[in-house]
């Protein structure tokens, strides 16, 4: 067994250290497709070549989640083998659009450590970027995890809190060059809703839903090279159950947000984002989104709004997100807060 | 819930109304392969390029069902999102094949209303054109569905029925220019049966069945865009069950019909087609085909095939369609009347 | 049914025969996209253009088992519809890399025959080759199954058994042309383990575990147009249950083996093969490899490394693969014996 990988451990982490993560990846029009197959994603940007050179792009992108998703993946081995949980996400940028013919490597910064009081275990925090074939950006986020100690003795690292903030300035989102939303057309995208016509405070219900299926988030989850075995084998958890990757509900959540949200075209920020309750196969998704702000950009006829997406299971009523407690509902999967790009 | 789909009613339907269908969707080699994986579709022509270039054409066409598929979901959140069945479809031609790389849209005209009796609802003739990248129609159909009223009070449309034929009439059908069977490799294609060799009343039973999985209708009806939630939420059909797309059951069928009718290549015309009974997952379904009516072409050893596809489940007995009522037998899941291009 | 494939019996065999199997295939970035949907795939070389390039390829390769497969799916038809058993695979050699825009073909030549002495069937040789639409050969390998004869009372053929060789000789394996590993990049590639570091004797166990599910099998069955009816049709055995196409198994495992063989990048040679138990949806599929030997090439900084995969389900304990009875574990699914290609 001294050959497989037994992942890191906390203590394994120091701080200022660069992890390169293995194996980068050619996406092509394979990895759309099946996107496109699993989670109901219209967004016309990201489906037309035509819609997407209307808009001053060369090419329909590749989903802004197929680009997460890739750089994500790549981080499992080296940063969430022995996690006991995904605490939190911050600062997330999409700086480039990804498009079929790219490659993708992932690179993650340990930027904080923090061990916690029992000993046991501590907290990771990284920046993760994903790097493209001319070593590019296009991505980066923060993320921290907590992860177990291989030995409970060994001595803790000095406690670095990086300084998150709560929210992506507006001002530093990366607007994609030759973005125009000036001559967008509403029709071929599906609904009238311009940025205008959003105001913070709003909800909306995205009323349909989907049950999900093992298959489906299995074929998901191994198209990002994402190994976690708790998602593959059944025997692993004592309840004979495969815990769904999170990143399955943000793509589900975000796909159905299209009925309400068709416009919300380009995700360039990710301010935030927790996984309130675990996914199981046979729950039925929905999704609800909360406009939480709206800012002008410089490109022509783009807008940027900052939403809460929100999936719930089941019979949830739609808006409600933790109770009186400030705990999530049981039935609230996923609330992440984003900003999106949108015509003016 | 102002600004999500409600999907159009009766009353929303004017005669000549021009309805432009959203989210353009350019296909790839991606979409064939998953098509090829949810059904087992073998055409050479659909499978080789080289196969194809020595038939005359650039290159290997996508499949004429993903080309349906993909112009019919566009329909759906206009059409038939509020419909209460689906009646049939007539005068359905292949104008031009579609290949990876092409973009297609869709677009319907309301050729036809007539409110029902009962005043709750109404049925809705429409002329759905698919258009690729340059513009050029590739596909067009009659398709009619009745649709709920918003308002039962609301007044009923002047009546008017559209003619429409009961068969494609084989001088109407389009033969891809350069089409040349000529020099056709019947081995390659897998069967040595010609156009000569089929005889209308001949029945053919295609033997092979396949179970159908929740997973697989849904990947395939997602991939087409179609969102209809009957078909993804366990929860809207009182029984807990997921309707399954009408389309998936005539790819299935059309797929397994290679095993007797691998010659049977391109799909030209659509003459008439009733989903007879539900399929849900858990059935296994086969096909037989009936020869219905030949007729010669133009092209280079090129003849036209028209051919009854019926697609049934369980250990249905073949050839069974009708009872002594005129009613579809329970077992019969579709009832397919189509042309096709065979080497003569 | 005159029509349809009744496939080959015994006595339809004849030494020398050479048999052109049907539905050429022209596979593309969507069917490498799907295999690493189905597969934990991972191999840099086979997921990277860019990291392809620095071995001295023109572009990453489609995973070798993806020619298997396709190449194996064509013989179906012909070989082993009416098989009762697929007894062994031996001298395989893949001897040209696969890219997205080949086409595949198959053709067998019948090296042997043996009737049983029930005389209700026999067992036939195959020779097996893969060619692309250049006519070269990528992939041969033989094949040897059990099949019923039509009429009992056939006379027997002359016994003809080839002589196989147990092991492909390194010597004769084909190092793709420019393939140079001086410059392998570890770190990317996930493992720091090289040719040296494996030692002849060396079990290693892969650790992680996948549950099967019937749609991922079948979606992956018929990506490789394999239309064996007990893979797909859930009413075809008695106990109601779908036969798992043995290529998924080998994929499974040949993809889990990562874990601890990250760098046994190319496929190269298939010295046997067998398929010990049947595998159904539901079974957790482990695996573990044992080094068998171990050469050099020719190519710089290239070695071969021949190593047993055997894929378990359930508990079993790795390392155990046959009784004191010389026959296999139920638990055993596979027994496979391969080259692959390693950075020195």
């Amino acid at each position: 067994m001294a050959k497989t990988n037994p992942g890191r451990f906390f203590e394994d982490y120091k701080l200022g250290q660069v992890i390169a993560h293995a194996v980068p990846r050619t996406l092509s029009g394979g990895e759309r497709a099946l996107y496109h197959a699993l989670y109901p994603a219209r967004h016309a940007l990201y489906s037309s070549d035509d819609f997407a050179r209307a808009c001053g792009l060369p090419a329909a992108p590749l989903d802004d989640m197929i680009a997460f998703h890739t750089v994500f993946g790549k981080t499992v081995p080296d940063v969430s083998l022995n996690a006991v949980a995904n605490l939190g996400y911050a600062e997330g940028r999409f700086l480039m659009p990804v498009y079929p013919g790219d490659t993708l490597r992932s690179e993650s910064e340990v930027i904080g450590l923090k061990q916690n009081s029992n000993g046991k275990s501590g907290v990771v925090y990284v920046r993760t970027r994903g790097l493209n074939q001319r070593a590019e950006v296009v991505l980066e986020y923060m993320r921290w995890v907590m992860v177990r100690k291989r030995d409970p003795e060994a001595a803790a690292p000095d406690t670095v809190i990086p300084a998150l903030a709560d929210v992506v300035d507006p001002g530093d989102l990366m607007i994609p060059p030759g973005l125009d939303f000036s001559g967008y057309d509403f029709t071929l995208a599906g609904e009238p809703h311009r940025w205008g016509d959003y105001e913070p405070g709003e909800t909306i219900d995205h009323v349909d839903g989907v049950t999900i299926e093992e298959a489906e988030h299995m074929i998901a989850t191994r198209l990002w090279q994402n190994t976690a075995k708790v998602h593959f084998d059944a025997t692993f958890r004592p309840d004979g159950q495969r815990l769904i990757y999170g990143g399955h509900v943000i793509s589900m959540a975000r796909a159905l947000s299209f009925n309400g949200l068709a416009n919300a075209q380009m995700i360039v920020g990710l301010n935030g984002g927790a996984h309130a309750n675990p996914c199981f196969s046979g729950d039925t998704v929905k999704a609800w989104s909360e406009v939480l702000d709206k800012a002008e950009t410089d490109a022509p006829g783009v807008g940027a709004i900052r939403l809460r997406l929100v999936a719930v299971k089941g019979d949830a009523e739609p808006f409600a997100l933790k109770g009186t407690d400030g705990k999530y509902s049981p039935d609230v999967l996923l609330d992440l807060d984003y900003w999106a790009l949108m015509p003016r």
